[in-house]
């Protein structure tokens, strides 16, 4: 199958992790969920992930056995049927009581978590931090897959202006831009890390359903199609002058690009055209300083110094609800490290890769702005999409 | 907005838990997850459910406090921004050290339990089974919601041979059909309980696709269209003479209904045509024999034993990895109670909606069966949609 990685490419990540685990003086860590299995691995099947300290890792696979591939994967291959078999596989890989084990305890939920507690005798600690902070910095082959995922992404937005006319609906209008996804290799599935992250690919919210906040960490939210999802595309009837704000996530392989932009019918009044116009500013600022060294924070700061100066301030990433980022790292999941956010004062480094998508939301009118997926090189922010930023009106 | 459950339904649903609790000697539980919000409280939002044994609920609301209409919602409505105000609130509901706390410790993450375990000084015991049984059986407001994404999924099936083609590949099919749902309304959101659940809302396995195993706890499987998330449809082209497994989960208002059919170009081969009658033979045995009273084991070992004596046993319900369920409850998630699996000596109940999918899986040649969702009434099952089961051939 394509886009498989070269076991020379798992064996690094497995490595640089148990650099990680030795430096924390953490034995070992059980890995259970399906993103971080891939980065690992790869490939995900229905199976826990043991890598020690020191020496070679184990796949314990529920099912199916049949999928995995021992001449791709680095890795001892073993069966399990139950949470017993995998104590007895890390209990012969030395974890017993005085052993210090890692876990992904930020995702995985308590009934399993104690169940495991119950079986494996040893301290257990939190390692999804450090696998955050592995994940954040790509290598070339991660980034070879985020251009495969930005070009097929700026294909779909390239035929949207085709699709736009007077009265189609958010939903018919967004039915037909994800046919023309699926078509081009979209999977479907989006990661997003953690609990309660209810999310579709994409949003398409025109006039003032872009207005509408909703219970996703984000800028925009839009009222959905039903109370049990009021996230998203509407039913609403796309009229003249109202800002289109279509923002989608596309991947062909797993790994995520973000993109968003702004259509109109006919014209877009002069204050959005403005702000639409500052976003696309605040963008280029942050993408021509950030490089390697620089602080999450300040990129952060720069932006809302930007809004501010524009007079923008009350519209920026939200109304009264406001997000306190204006980018996130994204791959695997779509809520990677790093967060170009307040008050982070982290470093940026070489091979992050970032959505940048300042936005300006204005209630009952509707939200424009800009987004785009970054890679971090010494010189700036590479940008993995040719597409104008600028609105197309048709 | 449509479909939104009046208060007396949503007062209903929440005295029935509460008398689960008194029962328990629970004194309330803190209600996280999004389904089981939707569930009590007819919509989401970021937000945290409070239930108390005795008196009224609190919906702590962080995000969006906007989307909240207190008028709809019988609840008293508060926002937080930390865990410490979901501390205080509760504390001044009497949460306090001698207290019993309950919560979805099935899904909840270990970092969020111990986040509130810190702040709230109390016992806490999992409620998840409760909540679990509780919304198994479905009330007919629930049950119209079912009827409603039930003929949506219909039509969209109906669709399909006109779509059908000699060389038309599983993706390209796959993005013409999910159009036409998307166009009728499909949120696009299927909610699967528990952790690691990646899933996308249809798959459609022609020829020896529908013979892969994969992850996923389901007779079918698939390659998918990359390691990173290995399921469901592939690229291959469709030739004449191959089954064509097509299983959707549909929904326009959050209630799921499961639907599977097979399809055709030209013929099927003989073996493969008996396999499908068998299949609908066992649905409709299934069907007729279960009413309230009957165990849910006994429609397994029916299953089971109509497979064995067809002499295709070695083929039921997956070849070499097979599930040990031929079906499962359906509503607001795609897995929910009752679980028609071996030795689950439970009763059927009046009103409970389950999909029924007995399937075949033949390695290397495709899967054949059949899947429809049903309501339990006193005279067997109603089936939700009236198209055939048989394979179309086009």
């Amino acid at each position: 199958m394509k886009d498989y990685p070269e076991a020379g490419e798992l064996s690094k990540r497995i490595q640089a992790f148990q650099s990680i685990l030795q430096n924390n003086n953490i034995d070992g860590a059980l890995i259970l969920q399906s993103a971080d299995i891939v980065y690992f691995c790869g490939t995900y099947q229905n199976a826990q992930l043991y890598i020690p300290a020191f020496g070679c890792p184990v796949l314990m696979v529920r099912r199916s056995m049949e999928r995995i591939d021992p001449t791709i994967i680095p890795l001892e291959v073993k069966v399990f049927r139950n949470s017993k078999d995998i104590g007895d596989i890390l209990l012969a890989k030395g974890i017993s009581e005085s052993a210090t084990l890692g876990m992904e305890l930020d995702v995985v939920p308590v009934n399993i978590f104690r169940r495991l507690e119950r079986i494996i005798s040893c301290s257990f600690v939190d390692v999804s931090q450090y696998i955050k902070e592995l994940r954040m910095v790509k290598s070339s082959y991660e980034i070879s897959l985020l251009r495969d995922s930005a070009a097929m992404l700026e294909n779909v937005f390239c035929s949207i202006p085709g699709l736009l006319k007077e009265g189609i609906s958010e939903l018919e209008l967004a039915a037909e831009i994800e046919l023309i996804a699926r078509r081009s290799g979209h999977i479907g599935l989006i990661r997003v890390r953690g609990f309660n992250q209810d999310f579709y690919y994409g949003s398409l919210l025109a006039g003032s359903n872009g207005g509408v906040p909703s219970y996703f960490d984000g800028p925009l939210g839009g009222t959905g199609l039903c109370p049990a999802f009021p996230f998203g595309v509407s039913r609403h009837l796309i009229g003249v002058g109202e800002p289109i704000m279509v923002d989608y996530v596309g991947t062909v392989n797993g790994y995520q690009v973000d993109m968003s932009r702004v259509f109109a019918l006919g014209y877009l009044p002069d204050d959005l055209l403005y702000a639409q116009e500052v976003a696309i500013a605040i963008q280029n600022t942050i993408a021509s300083h950030a490089r390697p060294g620089v602080l999450w924070s300040r990129l952060y700061d720069m932006a809302i110094s930007m809004a501010e100066e524009a007079g923008l301030s009350k519209y920026f990433m939200g109304c009264d609800e406001k997000v306190k980022f204006i980018g996130h790292g994204i791959g695997l999941e779509l809520n990677e490290l790093p967060i170009i956010g307040k008050g982070i004062n982290k470093e940026l480094q070489t091979n992050m890769a970032l959505a940048i998508e300042p936005k300006f939301v204005f209630p009952g009118r509707g939200a424009v702005g800009v987004e785009n997926t970054f890679i971090v090189t010494p010189v700036g922010l590479e940008r993995l999409s040719q597409l104008t930023d600028v609105e197309v009106i048709v």
